[in-house]
C-alpha cells in the first residue's frame, strides 16, 4: 500500500469531481467555456487528460436520472440538464488515457445490483483496474418519477443501499483470481470450482449470481460513498473505501473524520482502508487578485433566478416560493429532510445571518455546502495542507468553479506547490486506482466475511 | 435513403454478430484463437476494425445477464461464460473506430426503460450516430434468478417488451433537434419548450421523462429485434427497423419476409423502413476443400458433453437427461416453449431423422437453427446472392464459426466478390448507422404517433 511517498511522508489524494463545464452556475457562459450540451467527447477527454497530467488519483463523474426539479424557464438558463450516461463516457475515456482513475456515481434506489455490478466491473477490466463506484441513494424526486416510484424515505433508501452494496461486492467476487486456464489442449477454459453462487435472498433483492465478469487487475472497483447522515456514516464505515463528504467547517470535518474512522474496527476494518476526501470548491489564480477577478467575472454571469432554483434543488427540492427571498432561512425546512447539504447550508445561513436570496447567491457560486476557498495558488495549497494535516482529510475531491480552465489552473499552479512540499506524488507509482489511493486489493470471499461480521 | 448504389442497384446489408471467439463451440481451442476470457479489448478492437475494413454496416454484440443453464463441469469447457457488458465495450470501440455501426442486445424483461434508453442514446451520441439496440425478452432462466424473478411466460414478456419499446422511443424523442442555443450572451442554454415530458402510465411502467440526453446525429439508435414468434412478428412490424431472424429454410425465410413486411402498413409504416437480415452461420475458404478442412479442425475440438448441453440451452433450458440421446427428438418439447429456435431445430431434426445426439452435434457446429453454409468464397457469395434476390432478405447477420479469423476470411474473400457483382458498397457513403442501412432519420414525435396508431 502506497499511503506515503519514498520519504515515508503521508501523501494527499486528489480527485476531480466534474459535472458539465463547472460547479459555478455561470461557468458555461465564460468566454473560454466549451460548448457542451452533455455529449462533447472532446471536453471530457480534455478534462481527463489534464487530470492525468496533474497525476490526480481520479476523475469523478456526477450522475442523476432525472432533470433537476426546477421550472423549464429557469432550467433553460443552466448548462447541465443533459449529459452522457457516465458509464458510457468512462469506457471511452478509459481507452484514451493510461493511468487516471475513473469514478462514476451509481444509484442504489433505482438500479439493479446485477446490472450495476456488471457495468462497473466491466469498466474496471477495460481500464486495467482504474474504476470506482460512488454509491448514492438519490435525493431528486424527478428521478423517482422515471422509475414509477414515489420518493422513498431516507432511512428506507439506506437499508436498500446497504443490501445493494453487499450484493454488488459479493457479485464482484464471483470468480477466483486464478479461475481461467484457457487450456486449448485439454479443452478446459476455467476451473469448474472457480466461480461462486451467491444465492442471496434479502429484504430488497434476490440475486443468485455469479456475475458473468471476471475479476480485474485491482480485484474490483473502489467503493465510494457520499452520504454524511447517520445511516450514511454507518454504511460508509461498513463498506466504503473512499468518502466524498460535505464539510464546510474544519471542526466538523475533524469530528466527522474521527467518528467514521472510529466506527470501522467494529466492522473488522482497518481505518487506513478508507480514504476520507471532502469536496473542496475553489477558484485559484496566480495571485489572490486574479482569483477575485475570476470570481467577479463568474458573478456577472450569474442569473438570480437560477441561483434561487439551485438553492431549492440543494434544499431537497422543496417549494420555496412561499418564503420571502429577503427574509431569513425558514425554521421548518430542516424537519422536512435529513440530508447533509440541507443541514450544512441552513447552518451557514444562520451563522452568517444570510437571507434566502443571499444564501442562493452563495450556492450559485458553487460550493452548495462544500468547503469553499478562493485565492492564490500558495493560499489554496496552504489551506489544503492545513486541513490535511489537522486530521480532517486524507485528501480532497476538487470541485473547480470552471473546467477545463479551473482544473488546468489547479494542475499547473497548485500541484507543483504540493509536490515541492512533499505532499503529493511526483509520478504515478502504480497503475490501478487502488494503487493510487493506497488501498489493499480485496481478496475473494472478503465481502461475505464483512457482511457476516456486520450482521452478527 | 441509400438502399441502392449509384447504379440504382439494390445493395445487401451485412452485420457481424459476435460473441466470444466464434459461434462454433470449438472455436476457442483453435491454434490461432485469441485467449479471451471476455475482457480482452484487443480481441474486440480487432474484430471491429476488420468489420470496418470490410465496410460492413455494423458489429452486433450478444448479451445475457446470467450463466448458460448448464453444469459447471460442462460450462468450464466452453469459452463464453464471462464477457464484457456490451454497453461498456461499445463506447470504447466507438472512439477507436470511425464508421462501423455498433449494435448491442438489451433486455426488456429485467432492465428499466429509462436506464436503457439513456445508455443507448449516450452511445449513439458518443459514436456520432452509429448505435443500434437489439431488443430481447430473454429465454435463459438463470437471468431471471439474478433479478429476483421467476421466468415470465412468453406472451407476458412480449406485452412488457412492447410497452418498453414505446417508452424508450418516446424517451429518445425527449429533446428537439434544435433545442440547444448555448447562447452565452443572453444566458439561454436551451429553448424552454424544447423538451417533452412523456408522463407515461402503462401496465408495466410509469415513466415521466424527459431523458437527460439530447438527440444524436442519426436522431436515435436503430431498433432491432430478434424474435420470430407470433408476438415477436407483431412487435417487429410495429417497432423494428432491423430484424435479426432465425431462418434455416429458404421457403420459410421468404414467407417470413413477406409476412412481416405485409403487416407494416397497418402500423402506418413503409416496408422499406425495416431491414430483414437473417443470421447466417458460415465457414468459408479459398476453396470448398479449405472450408471442409476448417470444419474438420473445429469438429476435432468439439467436446460431446458441451454439444449436448448447448442443445439443451438452445431448447430453452429444458432438462434433457430423461431422454435417450440416441433416440429421436422428443414429441413433448414443443409444447413447453414457443421459441423460434426450438421450433426450427425440432423441425430440422425430424426432417433429417436425427437423434438427439446428432442434433446436438449440429448445434455445436454453430448455427443453432440459423441458416448454415460452408464452402468456397464464390459458393458463399452465390448463396447469399440467391437468398437476397429471392425475396428472403435485405441482407444478413454474419455468424462466423471463428473470429477474428473467420470474419477476416469473409472480409478478404467474400466481400470483394459481392462488390464485383454490384451487391455491396465499395465505400461507406454515410457516417451513421441509419445511413449505412438506408433508414430514415426519425422525426421527434414519431414514436407517439406510431403507438397511438397501433393502439387506436
Amino acid at each position: 500500500m502506497r499511503n506515503a511517498g519514498g520519504d515515508g511522508r503521508r501523501r494527499m489524494h486528489l480527485c476531480a469531481f466534474l459535472f458539465g463545464t463547472g460547479h459555478h452556475v455561470g461557468s458555461w457562459r465564460q468566454p473560454d467555456a466549451p460548448l457542451d450540451n452533455g455529449t462533447t467527447l472532446a471536453h471530457w477527454l480534455d478534462c481527463a487528460r489534464i487530470a492525468e497530467r496533474g497525476l490526480l488519483d481520479a476523475i469523478f463523474l456526477y450522475d442523476g436520472a432525472g432533470l433537476p426539479p426546477m421550472s423549464a424557464e429557469v432550467m433553460s438558463r443552466t448548462g447541465t440538464a443533459t449529459f452522457f450516461d457516465p458509464l458510457v463516457l468512462l469506457p471511452a475515456l478509459a481507452v484514451l488515457t493510461e493511468r487516471i482513475g475513473l469514478i462514476a456515481t451509481g444509484n442504489t434506489t433505482f438500479d439493479q445490483p446485477y446490472y450495476l455490478a456488471r457495468r462497473f466491473l466491466s469498466l474496471d477490466n477495460l481500464s486495467g483496474g482504474r474504476a470506482g463506484w460512488n454509491m448514492v441513494t438519490g435525493v431528486n424526486p424527478n428521478e423517482a418519477l422515471n422509475f414509477g416510484k414515489a420518493m422513498v424515505p431516507h432511512a428506507d433508501r439506506y437499508a436498500r443501499a446497504r443490501e445493494f452494496a453487499q450484493v454488488v461486492r459479493r457479485l464482484w467476487e464471483s470468480w477466483d483470481d486464478d479461475a481461467f486456464l484457457m487450456d486449448k489442449a485439454s479443452g478446459r477454459f476455467f476451473r469448474p470450482d472457480a466461480f461462486h453462487v451467491l444465492d442471496h435472498h434479502g429484504a430488497h433483492f434476490d440475486v443468485r449470481g455469479p456475475l458473468c465478469v471476471p475479476r480485474s487487475p485491482q480485484g474490483h472497483p473502489v467503493m465510494i460513498q457520499a452520504g454524511g447522515s447517520e445511516p450514511g456514516r454507518a454504511l460508509a464505515a461498513e463498506t466504503a473505501e473512499m468518502i466524498y463528504s460535505v464539510q464546510g467547517d474544519l471542526a466538523e470535518a475533524q469530528a466527522f473524520y474521527a467518528d467514521v474512522k472510529g466506527r470501522m474496527p467494529a466492522f473488522g476494518r482497518d481505518p487506513g482502508t478508507l480514504k476520507i476526501m471532502p469536496g473542496v470548491y475553489f477558484i485559484v489564480g496566480r495571485t489572490a487578485g486574479e482569483a477575485e477577478d475570476k470570481f467577479g467575472a463568474l458573478s456577472e454571469r450569474t442569473d438570480p433566478a437560477v441561483s434561487m432554483e439551485r438553492l431549492r434543488f440543494c434544499m431537497g427540492g422543496h417549494d420555496m416560493s412561499r418564503y420571502d427571498p429577503d427574509g431569513p432561512v425558514p425554521e421548518d425546512l430542516e424537519t422536512q429532510s435529513g440530508t447533509t447539504h440541507l443541514r450544512i447550508m441552513t447552518a451557514i445561513a444562520r451563522e452568517r445571518k444570510l437571507t434566502l436570496r443571499q444564501l442562493a447567491d452563495e450556492v450559485a457560486a458553487g460550493g452548495y455546502g462544500h468547503w469553499s476557498i478562493r485565492g492564490s495558488a500558495e493560499q489554496v495549497a496552504d489551506q489544503l495542507q492545513h486541513r490535511f494535516e489537522a486530521g480532517a482529510a486524507d485528501g480532497f475531491n476538487l470541485m473547480p468553479a470552471t473546467y477545463p480552465g479551473g482544473l488546468r489552473d489547479f494542475v499547473e499552479l497548485v500541484v507543483p506547490i504540493l509536490q515541492k512540499r512533499g505532499l503529493f506524488r511526483t509520478a504515478y507509482e502504480g497503475r490501478t486506482l487502488r494503487e493510487h489511493l493506497g488501498l489493499p486489493r480485496p481478496a475473494v470471499g472478503g465481502a461475505q466475511r464483512t457482511s457476516a461480521a456486520a450482521d452478527g
